[in-house]
């Protein structure tokens, strides 16, 4: 190797920033993981759509999209000569496929998606530019049973990747609308509950005075875990408008809890940040552990006007509250196996590694190739 | 929905030409075959990497990448204010991870990958502007029996897929540059032969006159089906330079050939386009009654000066050669199906769809689903 290749080779080592590459076994448990995921919304009826990575800017970035506008990588179009996104998320793009190409197939639509999405710029939570999103759609349906089928389905498919501790936090993004509204707030008593609301902030709450501080300071105390939570916010007494967000929220919980007892849910009524576009019971999954969430989701409605729910998962977060992957049972056949031979031990459930030329030593050849076992005289032999 | 919100969804349904959504059951069908693709080079012990989708210019179009600069999608990256690009082809990818972050990794080092990649414009032959590549390096070794796993690893994977009438189209695009130098040829003759050997123009050869173009005549000549092909051209007296070349593709086929002898093959021993890159024995495969190539690969040296082989399939081309997606067996669930009942039924092999609310007529809401069975009763119906 030459001075200039060695040059050569380190510069292209380099990766800009929040990219990276993923090496064994990593690259294939984060691919394992997805595809289980994906295995599990197909047992409950959800089917794969796969949106382009790129799109026209107006597609990718209008009504809900204008949001991730900021962080959306542009491309001219060479053929079209009009502008084009690299996708910063895949659930519009999948909203987007409900309302045209499948617009007319039957609802509820359940779909399903996995697939990478890019960032202009990393964040303190996430620094990665790239990441992968897995995550469903429940199209056409405003019951309960569609907000609690989502929940049940994200928690189920995590599970079963073994993830533990994990937790779903439960907001109607709705609920402190529908109190402003009956109270009858003006846009900068609004503005300053919205703030104390956000940093749960029961003082700057209090200043804003009135029934509006005490019965908001009520509502937003009604948090932590259900079913506790849930029945102090049934205590509370709401004006007409926010009941059925609460009754809402307390079905959702009760078809839950009685599907699956064993799911932590807490609470957290006036929680609206990341839901601006949610229009129902919304969520966030966090796992003992994990920092940053590993899902979100909620209702919505498409631009069409359908009712809709869904959730994503995010792959680089999701790898992380699960068990890493399984040490490879993996068998260094000797030089000139016959083929069907190698093929028999496959279909065994052995991974092979064939010796490209004879060998002096299999079983320091073995370990060199990080090989678990060898075939020796016919024998599979553990290094 | 209103008239503008009928105009929004109209323009979203349009993508740019050359970008697509897959469907249900496409979207599925594919990844399936990725994942089976994938799950058979890890039972040959290739591990899977998976490098990012953007990485500097330079990294990705150095070396053999250059030829794709003109099919490489730009951007700008405001974190260093360096070019990036959206990666055209992933095999230049795996040989800079096999060359860097895993460089110091037992050799021969076997690697697979499977990702999509975007073209800035489609070709006559894959109009499509994004699709996916699956594929594997096998990287240190220098042996025919290297060439041959290679081979025997794409045929037995797509095989195991279902595909039929497959065609491995061999060629040593070195043999013909060997002849060249050893012929003494200057360049404007050794253009016109190139030339007319990669039109297969016998008349075209000839007029080069002399010996040159009798051997190359006689060489062009032995293409067809091996084993009579390379018997034909063992039979032609070639210079000493070129010897090697013709003995490695007769090993490489005497290996195929005994490990799989229902492999078609085919030799081509003048094919060089599309080759330039390579240094060894090189492949492409088709499919009986697929327009254009499933995949392609052969020999070549990392920019670290490494030997190194390996192939890519294209997977748009992959689903034309193997049979559609089987028909799902999804069960209709009545209104509050117990969960746990339901997750038998789950573990039994059912895709279930849950019904959101209560049914007047449940065999209807199945067809209307797309259900080939219902559960009433406690017990499963066909439709």
């Amino acid at each position: 190797m030459t001075d200039s290749a060695d040059e050569a080779i380190a510069a292209k080592a380099l990766l800009p920033a929040g990219l990276r590459d993923l090496l064994p076994p990593a690259a294939q448990h984060e691919a394992r993981i997805v595809e289980q995921l994906m295995a599990d919304f197909g047992r409950h009826g959800y089917d794969r759509v796969k949106p382009p990575l790129i799109e026209f800017e107006e597609g990718l970035l209008a009504g809900p999209g204008a949001k991730l506008a900021h962080q959306t990588f542009r491309l001219m179009d060479p053929v079209s000569q009009r502008m084009m996104g690299l996708r910063a998320d895949m659930t519009l793009q999948v909203a987007r496929i409900a309302q045209t190409r499948l617009g007319k197939a039957p609802r509820p639509l359940r779909l399903s998606y996995a697939g990478q999405v890019l960032r202009v710029k990393g964040s303190q939570l996430r620094h990665e530019r790239q990441f992968g999103q897995v995550g469903v759609e429940l199209i056409g349906s405003l019951r309960a049973e569609a907000d609690a089928e989502i929940v049940l389905l994200a928690t189920e498919a995590l599970t079963n990747l073994g993830a533990e501790g994990l937790t779903v936090d439960l907001t109607v993004p709705t609920l402190v609308p529908a109190l402003f509204r009956s109270l009858g707030l003006d846009e900068a008593t609004q503005r300053a509950a919205r703030e104390a609301l956000d940093h749960r902030d029961a003082a700057g709450l209090a200043a804003i005075g009135g029934a509006a501080a005490e019965l908001l300071g009520r509502v937003m105390a009604c948090c932590g875990n259900a079913p506790a939570a849930v029945e102090a916010l049934a205590a509370v007494e709401l004006p007409a408008e926010a009941e059925p967000e609460r009754q809402r929220l307390a079905t959702v919980v009760n078809l839950i809890v009685s599907a699956a007892p064993h799911v932590q849910i807490t609470i957290d009524p006036v929680e609206q940040r990341g839901f601006e576009y949610q229009t129902g019971v919304s969520f966030t999954i966090f796992a003992r552990g994990v920092r940053g969430e590993i899902g979100r989701g909620g209702r919505y409605r498409t631009l069409a006007g359908e009712p809709a729910t869904g959730f994503t998962l995010f792959t680089d977060t999701v790898i992380e509250s699960v068990p890493g992957p399984a040490p490879a049972r993996r068998l260094l056949l000797p030089h000139g196996t016959p083929a069907a031979q190698a093929q028999r031990l496959r279909e065994k459930g052995w991974d092979t590694v064939a010796a490209l030329e004879p060998l002096d030593d299999d079983a320091a050849e073995a370990k060199r190739l990080g090989c678990s076992h060898l075939l020796r005289d016919g024998w599979t032999v553990e290094v």
